[in-house]
Order: C-alpha cells, then structure tokens, then sequence
C-alpha cells in the first residue's frame, strides 16, 4: 500500500445534509485524517424516494469520490445504505465502503436488555427492513418494530429541533410505540442521521428508562477498525474538510452547523453536478 | 388552428404532488379538456434549491410534455413559476404557457381592502421575490410581506393537514404575522401548492377577518381565457387525466388524493426518467 494512498481523505456521502451527524463523529475519532463531504443536496430527501433511484444517486456521488481521490467511503445516510451498499461494492471492488446500518443495529444490540428494540427512520428505510435484516444478523430473536418518522427530517432541515411543533412530533410518532409498559421495547434506534438533533424532544416523550441510540459513534469506530485492517490510517493530516453539494451552498453554510456541531466556511463548500 | 391541436391535451407540470390542487381547480373549470399531468416527484421538494437549478428542472419537465403532445402548459407550483417562466418561453415561444404567481397576485389585490398583504411561500419563492413584484405591478402601494413557510410542505406531505402538529406549526409561522392590530394584513395568500390542504389549521390561527386566498381558482381562470384566445378551447374532450412521475407511483396514488380530492388510479400512473 502505497503511502500516497494513505494520505488520500475519507470520503462521506449523504443525501445532503444529515450525514454531518455522522461526519462530526468521525471526525471526533479521527483526528488526523482528512475528509471529502459530498452532500446531494439537490435531490434530497432521499428517504421518500424508491430503491432503485436511489441506488442510480449514490453511484454517481461514489463515482464522483473516487474521482476526486478518496481511500474510502462512508455512506452516511441510512437510506442511501440500505439502498445501495452491494451496488457501491460491485462497482468499487478495491475501496473500503461502509454505511450506517450495521454500526447502528450493532448499538442497539449492545444497549438492549430485552431485546425489543424500535427504529424510527425514513419512508425508504423502513420499508426496505434493512435495520430489521442487520439487527436480527446480530441477535436472532430481537423484536423488531420500524416506523417512518418522515416529518423529523423537515423540522432538522427548518432548525425546529425544539419547542412546541418538535414535542407534538415526537409524541405522534413516539407515544404508540412506547405505550405498553410489559412489551415496550429498551432502545429507540434513530435510524437516519436527520434524527439526533431533535434527540431532547425525542427523550422528553419517551423519558428517561429508553437507550436512545445512532449510528454516528459505532461507524466511526467501525471506519477506524476498517482503514486500520486495510493499513490505509494517516494520523498525520491536517484533519482539513472539504465540502461538495450539488445545490444551495448558502444554505448548507447556514444550515449544516446544525448537524455538524461546527461553522462551515464557505470557502470550504464547493458545487458539484452529478 | 387545427382541430387536431385542440384536441390535445393540457400539460401541467409541478414539482411532485402539490400542483394537484392546482389540477383540481383546472378540472372543475374546464371539465371538457384533457389533461396531462407531470410530477417531478424524484427531486422534489423544489423550495429549498437555487433557481437555477429549478430552472434546468422545468425545462427537461416542459420538453417532455411538449414531446409527447400538449397544447398548452401550466407550471403548477409556485417555485417552479418564479424561477423558469421566461426560461420557457424561450425554449417554447409558440406554446402557451403559464405559471401560478401572477393568478395568485391578481386574487390578493382583488381580496385587499386595506392593501396589506402576507404572502407564505417557499424558501425559494420567498428569496426571488417573485409575489412580491406580481403584487405591485398590479398594485403599486401594495405592502406585502413574504415569509418562508417550509415545513407546511412536508406536513402536507405526511398527509398531517389537522391536529396538534399543524397548529402548533401554524402558530409559529403566522401568528407573528398577524399579531399587530393596527398593521396586520387583512389577505394571506397560500403562495405554495402544498398549503391548501392545511386550510383549516391556519383558520384557526389567523381567525375568521383574514381572507385567504391561493392560486387555483384564478390560475383556472386564466387558462381558460388564454386557450379560448389563442381558440385552443375543446369541449368535447373525455375529463381524461394521464400522470407522470419521475419517482415513487405507489406513494403518489396513496397520497396524491390528499391534494386531488379524489382517487387517482395507479394504471393511470406512468414512471418517465427525465
């Protein structure tokens, strides 16, 4: 492996803007690499859209990536992994992709005690049973129930992630769910990176007995493991980020330190067409 | 004029599922004509990108329609007419083709008695300015105000037109609109295609002496003025209504009727790639 290699940044792909969730944390957990957000902002949101297109989106922005020169690939966006991960491999055979999945069924597997575990995530997600699939991979007899909790993506992206509007969206979605004290589950996995924001509202209406989980701090620990096994780990970089979009990046500049716990500088967005 | 370009049909074209409002008001006026719709439902929502980017949008949308045989078009969605109109009259200079803003203003100045006028549209429609001109072309001293109602889009969307979510929503966006006694407007017009549906809960918010106004029935209207001028008009057409979508033809028959106000049968769903 050529040292030239090792220097390249990671790669992280979302749908726009949520995957700065899981950027934050992996930046956290590795501070000397260098990474390369691509955020498909013009086609977002991914989550209410089939498989198949978005499978089509996230070859491109992949493609894109290794265009550029990325050593890896994290699909931060539990949508597009669902959708598209045995794609990406196919069309990537060399480079080291991971989504959001398993690191996220891992989580909730770790944290559960009884085994019955509720995913909130998007419309694409849930109904492709992806989160199911890699949860019961890892424990064959958890209870699995996964609900589309579409309108938290909409109150991440308008800033909403307190007050009035964000609790009565948290108790609709939530308070079927928790409402059986015998068979209610011990971990909410919030199965797509738009949700942790909104995590106060989210811990308000289903109190403190739950283990709220995400997939952000599992994936960086499984991309550290997966670049380290593939002796591609740079603990010499600048820890610089570069940002592409392929739409709006005022309002990614405006919006984005919602997610990403951070200012974006402008001069780090760049656009992009797919 | 040949009778045979009189008998096409009239192409309507919105972002997704939201112009089907407009459709309905179309329908009901000219029940005579034959329509054609198309929902750009893989990129929507429109009111978050540039308009340039909306622009590039309408045109492949518009140049399909055309390509399949429409006498006329209406851009169905408010984003879309305020970033691509001129764009496609130049692309189409023979073809009639018109948008929902000027409709909308001219129903606002209509409403007024005061001349104060609040205006909830997209972020995009909001940042072109685009009601705002409309308005005071038609009348000069207008004063409008235009504020960005983003979210209303997605509870739309969720099918959560009534109940705790979308007052609480209501609230925050409207009341401090209104708030002023003295200086409050007295018309709100529904500068997107995706409010009507949530009526009822902005009632209840701005109260009874608010008229609120959208661009269906006038945009209705103005086609049937333009097609009869242009002696377009076909009266003997079957009601016919063909669908387009870009993306996701279960989800568009299970929540189209939402806007529609009555079923749309999947057969008569069609998927394009544009």
């Amino acid at each position: 492996m050529s040292s030239d290699l090792r220097q390249l940044p990671i790669g992280v792909f979302d749908s726009g803007i949520g995957g700065l969730t899981v950027l934050k944390a992996l930046v956290a957990r590795l501070p000397g690499e260098d990474f390369l957000y691509l955020g498909d902002t013009a086609r977002l949101p991914y989550g209410t859209k089939t498989s198949a297109t978005v499978e089509r989106y996230a070859l491109q922005a992949v493609a894109e990536l290794v265009r550029r020169g990325v050593k890896a690939v994290v699909v931060a966006c539990n949508t597009a992994s669902a959708a598209a991960l045995p794609a990406l491999a196919a069309a990537h055979p060399a480079l080291p992709v991971i989504g959001v999945i398993e690191p996220g069924a891992a989580a909730a597997v770790a944290a559960t005690r009884t085994g019955r575990i509720a995913v909130i995530a998007t419309e694409g997600t849930v109904r492709g049973g992806a989160y199911q699939r890699a949860i019961h991979a890892l424990r064959g007899n958890a209870e699995v129930s996964a609900t589309p909790a579409t309108l938290f993506v909409a109150l991440a992206e308008e800033g909403w992630t307190r007050g009035e509007v964000a609790l009565a969206t948290a108790r609709r979605y939530l308070e079927p769910l928790f409402s059986h004290d015998q068979s209610a589950p011990d971990v909410l996995v919030l199965g797509c990176t738009h949700f942790p924001p909104l995590v106060d509202a989210i811990r308000e209406v289903v109190g403190q007995g739950i283990q709220i989980v995400d997939s952000a701090a599992t994936t960086a620990s499984a991309l550290a493991q997966l670049i380290q096994y593939r002796n591609l780990t740079h603990s010499a970089g600048s820890g610089a980020t570069g940002f592409l979009v392929t739409d709006g990046e005022d309002r990614f500049a405006r919006i984005g330190p919602v997610f990403f716990g951070r200012s974006i500088a402008p001069t780090d967005i760049e656009r992009v067409d797919l």
